[in-house]
């Protein structure tokens, strides 16, 4: 990186990163792209200017172009246009108004049936509602979800995913008419950026970052670096801690006290009993 | 798109795609990024120069930029550089020498032990190895992949995915010690490419994207001029046919009978059983 990526890691981790197996030590290119991807950021606010539907029609082009398991294709994408499927899935979600106010909303599906009616369609017929089917359908949809994010911003476009809507999964399964092997795995919220938005700090790679072997011997300090190095950019007021009448008033409050308390009030359980529903296994 | 991504579309779709809800008719602004994604493609075959060691930092760090499902950062990556665990991979998939050969292999990770652990050292103890914890991890994995494969290609490096290391959980768990709730989603060679490798056509969009419902109706017989166009451009051999002795030769080998072949002859079938062994419910 030397000086030229500098500023995007710092904004990114705190600090330009030291991690094993790495250096940051020596000549990097300078590259709009990789600039651009260091500083993403989510979008929630978006101008009212209309996204130009020629450019969504190459931005879902770009999208499928992302890399598939086994080439099966397994992504599905479905557009939200009516206002009332919109109005639909927004109140699904009331603390998140921008899924009814977006601009343009898709959801990214994962697809296990279309390869089984391939399967059926040959005369090989086959079921693909195990865990390998669901498994690579999910992470095919993810890729071609995240291409299209990318996609969208090197345009100028800002985006939010919605995951939240796995938490809903009969009532978005009946608006979106989903048959039984096709799931979704987020939402998006797309437009033009209304303000700045701001880069959201990451772990430092030290943490996620392994060599030859997964260690974690020193995740706990490193979190708790980390946890301040967040804090001291953006705080979390005393109010937005959540379930203090379960968890206590913290006097310290940060990243990872917070996302224990999220996991510990577990949501998503509605998910896996729809999926048995609609013909997975996972076996 | 008018003329500016007319020819990256051909070369994707075989035509520019016409899909519901969507028009490809109108001024898109040109972007070289833009047009690297629609023209992205695999590559196998790596020059012999070796990849900047700083630019590899940068890249993870980019990697790390991706969108995580409610900020729980539920991926680690492990790169690979003893020459003993590159070969030990290898060994497991014959079929694929890129694998020992690329100048620099990763391995992605769905990480759904790091959040348990801080649940534990919150004092907020919640386990993470049901669907939820299982598919947010492997998600957040496949974001972070697709970024860092976006963010390489950008700089001029090729990449080619390795899922079926998932295959082989029981080994490759040994040899990059992954502990319990940690589990490879893909594996990734990466290079400078050796050659100009080929864009893989994609199913057309009017398959793959829908409008407002899902609807497949259309779906056998727009496969079926895909299989052709496909098979246009790049026909699969005769004597390259999937397991002749027990679904014959077949007069017209396309993309849907290759592929419902492929998924006729299921893989994957330890995967799930290891990641049982590994703490994960799947309720």
């Amino acid at each position: 990186m030397s000086e030229t990526y500098a500023p995007d890691l710092t904004q990114r981790f705190g600090a330009p990163p030291a991690f094993d197996g790495h250096t940051l030590a020596g000549a990097v290119d300078d590259d709009a792209a990789l600039h651009r991807i260091l500083g993403r950021r989510t979008h929630r606010d978006y101008a009212p200017k209309p996204v130009p539907e020629a450019l969504l029609g190459v931005l879902v082009s770009a999208a499928l172009s992302a890399s598939s398991k086994s080439d099966f294709q397994q992504a599905s994408i479905i557009r939200v246009v009516d206002p009332a499927k919109r109005a639909a899935l927004a109140a699904l979600i009331p603390a998140m108004p921008w899924i009814g106010t977006s601009p343009v909303f898709y959801v990214f599906c994962g697809d296990a049936r279309r390869l089984e009616r391939l399967c059926e369609l040959r005369g090989h017929p086959q079921g693909n509602g195990r865990l390998e089917g669901f498994f690579n359908a999910a992470v095919d949809a993810a890729l071609v979800m995240q291409t299209f994010i990318l996609a969208a911003e090197s345009m100028g476009l800002g985006v939010c995913p919605i995951s939240v809507i796995r938490n809903h999964p009969d009532a978005v399964g009946e608006i979106l008419g989903l048959p039984d092997k096709v799931f979704p795995v987020a939402g998006l919220c797309i437009g033009w950026p209304a303000r700045a938005g701001f880069v959201s700090m990451r772990l430092p790679p030290a943490v996620t970052v392994h060599v030859d072997r997964y260690d974690d011997a020193d995740m706990p300090g490193l979190v708790d670096a980390y946890d301040r190095s967040r804090d001291a950019r953006h705080s979390i007021p005393p109010d937005k801690q959540r379930s203090p009448q379960k968890f206590g008033a913290a006097a310290f409050y940060g990243w990872s006290e917070d996302k224990a308390r999220q996991a510990a009030e577990p949501e998503g359980g509605a998910f896996p009993v729809w999926l048995r529903k609609r013909g997975f296994t996972f076996d």
